[in-house]
């Protein structure tokens, strides 16, 4: 069986892109055996410009060149330095848009200008950007169904576990009745250091060293990357329709060595959690520090741990997690969205 | 959009094939609106004969009748008292069988010949047994594709969990080093009752009054079922190719209130574990009673609770659970291969 080919555009070559374009290049020959699609990108854009290749540019030297120059608009032969990526795209033949541009949970952009004008053009996106589904999320479903194209956002949300694909594949004539989860594997990092009587400074301090929170970690400590989270699993989930404004957030930056000894001494653990809920007036989401019971599905998740329970109605409870090493986990989301979309799944 | 009909034939009435019976009639209109695919039941068989309607059975009057009669070839005019399934299945015309007939983890049969015939006569095979896969896993793959039709077996292994769904549409390009499972609701139903100071025979008892032991429990507490379940996952996630006589199988009838005190004191809990590990000649198979520390990713699951835990090489470990109440488990799982089929996904 000839393998199904796909060409593709990513904007955005930052942590999570590269770790695309490197998954791409050596998990590519075991994704074409198996599952039967190839994909080819054709176009990269950061804040250099752009490399372009319609014949499929040379990860190995994308990679190389941006490890080397911060860029790639120094790509031997398909470097264009400064060109912006909205007028790349627009003179783009492809099939598919990767986006993994950096997130505004406040506007969405840039990424959702880039969502709308592909999907405007009846490409379809394979988005790991959480922004553009905060501000957008029903309209731009409704506007992927009117060209008839696909939207998939598995790498925006718990991305190494099956989360929104259990919604595509797995939940036909099952009703959630309500969401918990900790999605954000940093602030799950530090707590579990408190746990262990660590400070919060220290803990932040040691998750910076170890690279797994940004050197501006607002997004995460305030609580702000879990409601946006939350917010796009009740709208898949529960078709909530809620602003970013909606969720009550609370974060984990008022949390003293005190609370997180009482904690423990309580026999529970705190965690920064994060519900939906139905209630009579729609669907009820927060985020905020929550002891659990040792007994709870999430107690036992450590360090960047990640998870999430749906509470259903014919299927039980039904809990993901994952953890230990799985930093191509978002990489990997979006190539199982690629390929899910190439082979018409 | 109008929805995509599918006409289907049901094999076994017994707990599994009702439960799909009355899932269809009630969660059929909701099936409908949201994947588009409407199924239509055209044929039942079980130990009294069947029943046809090429327009589709009436579910609810099939439904009473069973529990009136006690057997499906009474149904009102299309019931036909003693005609054999193979026999009717021939004659058929639609696009998918739902394979529910009594399990046999020797033989496979009858299920393996309904399969075999179905898979040969170009229709889709949505199956819920475990013996048909037990005996000829790969055969029937091979007979699938080369057929051009799909072969889906969710019912077989942690019903109301993505488990096999996992493989098919969410892992692709990672490898899946290990499996641990607790698959067997019945025996780890019965030592969550040990755990608390009940003896063997006491939580064999309690569960069969709860209706979630069979009268013939040996299936489940001898292992064998844990051991057809591990043996599918291992086939299907790690290209395992082992026979039921491979796997170490060790059951929980042996188990004393002593053992069970021991691991309680000892910290730790008893599972029935069943684990897939790779070795250098291929891929080790066993079933048996383990102590679990108690923050093992499986230890908290109690009563009939079910869990597999994968080990991959990029995704870290991924662990599904299910706990609750899921009664419909297996039906739903049989409704959505059905439907998932009938999208072409």
């Amino acid at each position: 069986m000839a393998p199904i080919a796909f060409d593709a555009a990513l904007i955005g070559f930052g942590n999570v892109g590269r770790a695309l374009a490197g998954l791409l290049l050596h998990a590519g020959p075991r994704v074409e055996d198996a599952q039967g699609v190839v994909i080819r990108l054709v176009l990269v854009a950061d804040r250099s410009g752009v490399a372009v290749d319609p014949e499929g540019l040379d990860l190995q030297t994308l990679l190389d060149v941006k490890a080397k120059t911060g860029g790639v608009a120094t790509y031997p032969g398909g470097g264009r330095l400064g060109v912006d990526a909205g007028t790349a795209l627009a003179n783009l033949n492809a099939d598919l848009l990767f986006e993994a541009s950096p997130t505004s949970v406040q506007t969405g952009e840039p990424g959702l200008s880039y969502i709308r004008a592909t999907l405007e053009r009846g490409m379809h996106v394979v988005n790991a950007n959480k922004g553009p589904l905060v501000v957008a999320y029903h309209d731009l479903y409704a506007l992927a169904e009117q060209r008839g194209v696909a939207l998939r956002n598995s790498g925006t949300v718990g991305a190494p576990l099956p989360t929104l694909d259990l919604l595509r594949y797995s939940l036909h004539g099952a009703v959630v009745e309500s969401i918990e989860a900790i999605p954000n594997g940093t602030t799950n990092y530090i707590l579990s250091l408190m746990e262990r009587g660590r400070s919060f400074e220290e803990g932040l301090a040691a998750a910076q060293d170890a690279g797994i929170a940004e050197p501006d970690p607002s997004l995460d400590i305030d609580g702000w990357d879990s409601a946006a989270k939350i917010m796009i699993m009740a709208s898949a989930f529960m078709g909530a329709h809620v602003r970013l404004s909606d969720v009550a957030v609370e974060g984990i930056g008022r949390i003293g060595a005190p609370e997180a000894a009482q904690a423990r001494d309580a026999g529970t653990v705190l965690k920064l959690l994060a519900t939906a809920r139905r209630t009579p007036d729609g669907v009820e989401l927060a985020v905020s520090p929550t002891r659990l019971d040792l007994d709870h599905p999430l107690a036992r998740l450590k360090d960047t741990g990640m998870g999430v329970v749906l509470t259903t109605d014919i299927l039980g409870t039904i809990v993901l997690t994952v953890e230990g090493d799985a930093p191509l986990g978002t990489a990997q989301a979006m190539l199982r969205d690629a390929v899910n979309i190439g082979r018409g799944w």
